[in-house]
Formats: structure tokens, C-alpha cells, sequence
């Protein structure tokens, strides 16, 4: 029978001297074991970043923990998150009528290789109802007037609220959020948009790259933040294009890049291993 | 003994029924084998491009040869470019300060890997006048106030016309050129920029890709025009990043991309394998 | 109404001075308009070989065809093979447990971008008979003792034969295959193997890779000969790894590439882009 | 002024609870701040491996360090391995014929970016004296009438103990060692390979490519052992060739990768970020 859980801990306060040896001090002292650790100092804001993944005994939880903690949180200022490794997160995927990035992403769940709960697709289209059914997940059809329809949001947030949701996706979803909307579930929102940001934002990216004669397309993980394709950056891939293909092709060919960069951005938000500071994604791959 | 002489044919003309075979009868008759061919049509604009590699008697001249395409010429109303492989282009190099590109340039035109003569490096600064040296290349300093300079320009054009410059390669040349100096050597300019463009045109690219939080650099090829980092696009590459590479080492890595990249471009138009067709650059690789 | 057909031709016969030019002259006689071509030189047998995609009247055929280019075909000792762009191959997809390839094909198929038809889908397992259903492709499980057994390829090769089957894709399929079945389907079956060949071949790969302390892993689609993971590549990819990754993290990385790289292969075959010459493949991507 | 100084310091011990805590409080009470840590643990073998960089007083030495440690070094069982970032490595690069490695080593040695002092260059030819003498490096030309040849052995050892080098560079030196040389330099020999080891080992692994067809070619960096081309792998990249490439186009695309692979695998050893256990090549880059 298993003894431990595990819990990953996000830890970010202001750099001093005598830091990481407290904060191993104080888990030590509360009986747990350091499995793996990772850090990161931004010397210009003079910002310490850590990722830590320790085991424990089943007697904690995050309240008794944090209270172990407490003494080393106040002298250092620390923001401090606790994710028990048992507790799985709760995911929404919004989608249009593209399927590839949601077909990836249910069957990289069907496999056991992204952690989390599948609890819903919302779509504005009703195209991609029949794969949802196959997978045995809810599918939500809110139609969208126009980007920032408030009756569609107002469906949405109460869905997302209801259900408890802590990460939305958005698997190639065709419509953009309001700023309410967008501040409601920051950080918690991944989009992929089509392109290689900051090149090429807003509608239409392959179409702009074939006009501009690129010989590289790429696909961007980013956070969705109330600026269209704004927000922290999470990863980034690309595939080689010629004069030969055509803006057709090149949507072919972006799909692939896109279905893996999105996959690799949600594994790694749902594996706690990512901390925006100063507008950049930190992340501890 | 050599009884045959080889040229490369570049060809562009409205897209018709029987053109290929047109042309290469016209070949056939004027005693010319086909080595290699390559086609592209533009959809879009309905024009035909095509490369041709043929050897042929020694008698031939680029008269002799365009005097028997004569009839097609004009039937296609083709624009056609001949340039014989024993013919090697004139090459000045533009530097500043930065090596990394000119040392790469340097060692593959010493290896026999670039078909040219390399006539003459130009700077702003006195800096590398030792590699040129070295490489026993005549090396001009030529001082610049201001991006545009006329006295400058003035001195460089001079310079370029008196030796009859082919092509002129800016390798990490920080200057920028007026829209006269520009158009003079349309097409026969190609230039490094430092980044994926068109994400981070102008000034300091790896500042702006770290600021924006990006996980890939690149280095973008292409002719230069009179508007900044907006010409033809020959080639482009990338390498990875993380939060953890600071602007230094971004500059360090992107320079293995650099000079790769730039390399790259330069053979392939020093073999005529670009056309530039509606300010793309089509790329027979 | 369209009054025009197309097909692909490709050529291979001994390099000879005029080829080209008799053979685009045969087909603009026949009436034949060529849209695209590219041709290849193997130097070390002094093999020419030539990939011609023509649009022609209707009123051709195969027959009709071959009669015209026959006078050429003999005097250049060609051989010659003729595909009419409408005529669809006819695929039969071999798979055991693992879905990743096979899911990525049935996508790329329903989505227009694989030009075939998909007639069966043959497995020595049960798992994937449900997808099959899903996608309203006929499965044949054909149990297999051991690989090579006799009785299993009897009744596989009945199945390919009664549905004239043109190509045999195995996708992620963990048996191999008698001699005798590999011959009877010589450059008509397309393997995908999980790793870099010629590194890792056999089994295991992903264990192999490990154990090595690999800081690439790779997969690689060839056509499937008698020798083992021996026959001519087709393409290749590769993705990073570290020491991070344990034997189960490479397998779900490498699903990745492995999908990407054989859909490209199956593509490349469908579009008749492949020549194999001296055991090499010749790709016109 | 610095009242400060800093080290790498490099653990490997049995893994067990308590660890971390452990030696991060012990480098705390000798006045160590942690500047940066990263973590391994190889569960099969059940070993820690930790890469600390400190910060530290100027008062302490390796000896006044070590016996901060000495009591939970004996009480882990640990191996430790300190190395202060002023200490400057001393490096013997050996060569052939070929330069391009070792003018890219050169160059990024004069610009800063490689933290190590070049001692000597030896070569079993006159060939790159010249480049030497440039970069004011000293030459040793050292015939090898064979692989492992005893006298030219004797010469070379003899060079690298009477300068004390602390790390070979075998950058494209075309001899195998002996065992007993081999074993000598144990893990401080790097060598690049001109293949993806591990296939294509041992001798002509482009003409091996070649004959294979393969699509992408590629350049390892490993440490050298006795075995040839079978030592840690430190790192590998690729490249992409097609059918057109002859062998003379394989040798020089692949020059890009294995300078590039060979300069990123020194600096990462110079920087003590590669710990080799169970004949894997651990890289905390």
C-alpha cells in the first residue's frame, strides 16, 4: 500500500541569500522528500522561480503543509502553490469545426498521457459533436454571434464555474474572449494560434505567410490574455515550406505542428511546470 | 579535353500549352543535352518559371544560343537569363564588426564550396581588415555618418561598378541603404537579418524575441530592398531557446543559425537557382 | 465540364544525350501537356530517371498512350509507368494494438488529403476492429502464431489479392513477413520503424535508444523488403531527447514523428513521387 | 571589489530520503548561497546525481569546503566533485586535416564564449600549422604512422601531462587511441563523430549514408573510450539530405552540424554540466 503522495510546489518571492536552503530546510523538517527540483532566477526583477516535487506522508494536506511552511513564506514573501499529484485538474476544450488538435488531445488522454479529466467540449459549431459522443464527453453547443457574444460567454462562464473547470483549451476555437472573460481565467487559458508569434497575428495566418513567402511555418502555445495573441508564449515548433505548397498545403502541414505544440503546452500546465513572471512563460521542461 | 560547356537557363514567361516542349526542342536543335530541369507555375498570376541546366557544344555563346531560342522567345514572350557555370560571379562582401558570417563565407569560398570570386570586403569600420588580409582579400573602409550616407554610398557604388560586383552579400552589415543605392543592385543584394522575419524587423530582433518570451530564434536570408527587412525571402532557420538563455546567449547561439543560413542563400543564387516572381523567391533547391 | 485528364508518368532508362528533349516532343505530339517534372541523374550507374505529370484529351488511355511513346521507349530503352490521377490506389493498412499511425491516416483520408482508397484494415489483434467500424473500413483479424506463419499470409495475401490491393501500409504491424510475401508486394508495402535507421533496427528500439543514451530519437518509413527493417528509406525524422526521459516518455514522443513521417511516405507512394533505384529511394517531394 | 567567489560542485550517491536537505543545509552553514541546482535520479541504478553552482566567502578553498561537507559526504556515501568558475580548464585540441571544427572552437574562444585556456594544438600534419600560429596557439605536429602507434602516443602524452590539459578535443583528429591512452584521459576526451552513432560508426560514415539513402544526416559528440565510437553520448543533431546529394554535398552540409555539436558538447563539459553514469552521459544544459 502506498505510504506517500506527492505534491508539486510552485514557489516565486523576491531573490535573497539563504533561500533555497530555509525552503529545504522547512520541508525537510515536515517530512518530505525532495524528488525532483528546479529553478530559475530573473536578474532583472531580481525574482527567485522554483519548481519542486517532493513526496510526504498521507497525514498532510495543503493547509498542514502551508502551515509548516508559514514561518519561511513571511521572512521571504513567498507566493507559494501546492498541487497534490493525485488531484487531477479539470478540463474544458473549445473548439470550432478543425478536429485535429481535439482528436490529439482525447487520445492522448484515452492513453493515460495527459493527467487531468476531460469534463466537457464547448463549440460554437455543432460539426465536432459526434467525436465527443465517441469519447464519452459532454459536448456543449453555444452558438457565438460574434467574437465576445455576451449571451454565449454569459453560457460559457457558467458552465466553466459550474464544473469547477481549471484549464480551458483552446483547440483551434475560432472566436475571441472579451476582456472579462479573458480576466476571469487568467493563466488558465491555452490557445494555439496558427503561426510563429509574434509573425502573423490575428485571422488568416497561413494566408499571410504564403503572400510574405516564408519558408518556415510555425504553431504558438500561448496563454490567452485579453490582447488577441498577446499573452505569455509556452512553446513554439515549425515545419519547412516552399514555393511549392501551396496556402492549402501549408494548412496541411501546419497541422501537425500545431495537434503536437498544443498537446506539449497542456501537459506541461497540467504537470504544474510552468510560472509566468514579467509576462514570459517560464518553464521548467 | 572538355568539348562541352555547361549553362544554367532561367525562363519565365505567361503559362501555355506546349511551352516545355517548345523549349526544349528549340535545346535539342541547338545541339544543348538537358542536365537538369525544374518548373514551377504560379497559379495565382499564371506564370510559368522554369530552370534549366544543359551542356553544349563549345562553339555556342550566349548569342549564338539566345539567336536560336529567338523563335520561342518571342511566340512565349519569355524573359530568359543565360549564364554560362564557367562564368564566376564578382562577390563584395559587407561587414561591420561582427565575423562570425564573413569567417564562414571566407572558409567555404577557400574550400571550393562557393562557385565565385570574392572581389573586395567593404566596411564602416576598420575592425576586420585583418581577416581580409589574412584571406588576402582587398578590404575598403569606408566610413559611414548615417544609414544612407550619400558620400558613403557614393564611394561604395564607385567601388562596386568599377570592379563589376555580381552580387553584394551584407554579412551583419548594421548599415541601411537609401532606396537609390537599393534599386541599382536590385536582386543582387542579399542580406542576413537576425531574426524569423517578419517577427522582429529592424533594430536589435534578439532584444525584442527575448523580451517577447519566444522558445525559437532565427535568421532570415533575403534580397534587400529599399524597405527595411520587407524583401524576397531565400531561406530561413531557426534554434531553440528557453527562458534561461539570456540576450548574450541568444546572440551567441543565433550566430551558428546565421551564417548557415546566409550561406545557404548565397550558393543557391551564385548557381541561378532563384527567381524572384511577385516578390517572392521561388527556390529550385 | 472538364476535357481534360491527367496522370503521372515515370521513367528510368540508361542517361542518353537528346532524352529529354524526344521525350517531352512524343508527348506534345500525343497532345500531353506537361504541368510539372523533375528529373534525377544517378551518376554511379548512369541511370536517368524522370517524373512527368501531363494533362491530356480524354480521349487517351493507357494503351492509347504507350502506342504513342513506343518508337522512344524502345530506342532509349525506357521503362515507363503510367498513373492517371482519377484512378485512386487501392490501400490495405496493417496494424496490431497501437493506434497512433492508424488514426492519423484515417483523418488525413477523411479530410481529402490521402488520394486513395482505403479497402480493409488487417490486424492480428482484435483492439482496433472498433475504430475500424468508427470509420466504416472492413477489419480482418487474421490471427498470426509467429511471424511469417504460413497460414495467417495465405489468408492475407487471398484478401489483398481478391481486392487487388496496390498498396500495404504497416502501421506500427509488430510482425514481419516471409520472403515470399515481402516479393510478392516488392515496393508496394511501406513500413514505419521506431527509430533512426540504420541505428536500432529489430526490436525494441525505443529500449535500444535508451540503454544507448541516444540525444535524438528517430523513425523511419521504408519500403518493406525480406531483410528486416533493410529495405529503401523513404523518409525519415527525428525529435529530441534527454536523460530526462524514460523508455515510456520516448515512446510517447516518438509517436509523434512517427505518424508524421510515415503519413508523408504513404503520400509521397499515392502521388507516384518515388523511384527506387540500387536500393535507394528516389523522393520527387 | 568581489568579496565573493563561485563553484560548480558535481554529487552522485545512492539515492535516499533526507538528501537535498541534507547537503543544501551543510552548504548553508559553510556560507554557500545557491545560485543554481538541477537534479537527477536514476531509478534503476537508484543513484542521485546533483549539478549545485554557489556562490561563496572568498576565504574558502576546496580543502576548507570539502571539510565543511566531509560529514554528510561519509554519511551519503557521496562522490563530490568541486570545481571554482575562476579555475580556468586547460585544453589540447587535436586535429587532422580538416578546420572547420577547429576554427569554430578558436573563434568562440576569442569571443569569450568558450570559458578555457587553449594550450596546444597537435596534429599528425603539418597542414594547419598556419592557423595555429594565427591564433597564436601552440603547434605540435606528431606523425602517427597508425592508429594507436606507440612512439606518437608517447609524444602526446607526454605534451598533455608536462601541461597539465584537462581536456582533449579530438576535433575531427582522424586516429583511433590506444586503450591504455584512452583509459588515461578517462571521460576528458570528447570526440565528434560525423554520424548519428550509433549508426554509421567507424570509418567513411557519409559514403556509409550514402550508399543507405538516408534522409537526414547527422554529427554525436561523445566522450572517446577504448572502444571506438561506443563512449558517452554528449550530443547529436541532424541535418537533412536528399537523393541529390552526392557524398562531396553530405561532407559539406555535415560540417555545419559536427562543429556546431562538437562546440556545444566542450562548452558544456567546460562549464561542468555533464556527470557520465552507467555509460550514459547525464547533461544538465
Amino acid at each position: 500500500m502506498n505510504t506517500k503522495q506527492e505534491a508539486v510546489i510552485l514557489v516565486s518571492c523576491p531573490d535573497q541569500l539563504g533561500l533555497v536552503a530555509h525552503l529545504t530546510a522547512a520541508l525537510h523538517e515536515a517530512g518530505c522528500n525532495i524528488l525532483d527540483a528546479a529553478q530559475y532566477t530573473d536578474t532583472l526583477t531580481n525574482v527567485f522561480i522554483q519548481r519542486i516535487h517532493i513526496s510526504c506522508p498521507l497525514t498532510h494536506n495543503t493547509k498542514t503543509l502551508q502551515k509548516h511552511l508559514q514561518p519561511i513564506i513571511s521572512e521571504f514573501q513567498m507566493k507559494i502553490h501546492i498541487r497534490w499529484t493525485d488531484e487531477t485538474k479539470r478540463v474544458a476544450i473549445f473548439v470550432s469545426k478543425e478536429d485535429h488538435c481535439l482528436h490529439d488531445l482525447l487520445l492522448l488522454h484515452r492513453d493515460g498521457d495527459l493527467h487531468c479529466s476531460i469534463e466537457m467540449i464547448i463549440s460554437n459549431h455543432e460539426d465536432l459533436h459526434d467525436i465527443a459522443k465517441r469519447f464519452g464527453v459532454p459536448f456543449h453547443h453555444i452558438p457565438v454571434l460574434h467574437s465576445g457574444d455576451p449571451n454565449a460567454e454569459h453560457q460559457q462562464i457558467e458552465l466553466l464555474q459550474t464544473h469547477s473547470i481549471d484549464l480551458v483549451v483552446l483547440a483551434r476555437y475560432m472566436r475571441i474572449f472579451s476582456d472579462t472573460f479573458a480576466q476571469k481565467f487568467s493563466e488558465k487559458i491555452i490557445n494555439i494560434h496558427h503561426s510563429f508569434l509574434p509573425a502573423f497575428a490575428g485571422g488568416k495566418p497561413y494566408h499571410q505567410a504564403f503572400e510574405k513567402g516564408v519558408k518556415l511555418i510555425g504553431a504558438t502555445a500561448h496563454y490567452a490574455t485579453a490582447e488577441l495573441d498577446e499573452g505569455p508564449i509556452i512553446e513554439q515548433g515549425i515545419i519547412r515550406v516552399s514555393h511549392k505548397d501551396s496556402i492549402k498545403e501549408m494548412i496541411r502541414k501546419g497541422r501537425d505542428i500545431e495537434r503536437t505544440v498544443l498537446a506539449r503546452a497542456v501537459r506541461w500546465h497540467l504537470e504544474d511546470r510552468i510560472i509566468v513572471h514579467n509576462n514570459r512563460a517560464i518553464v521548467f521542461s
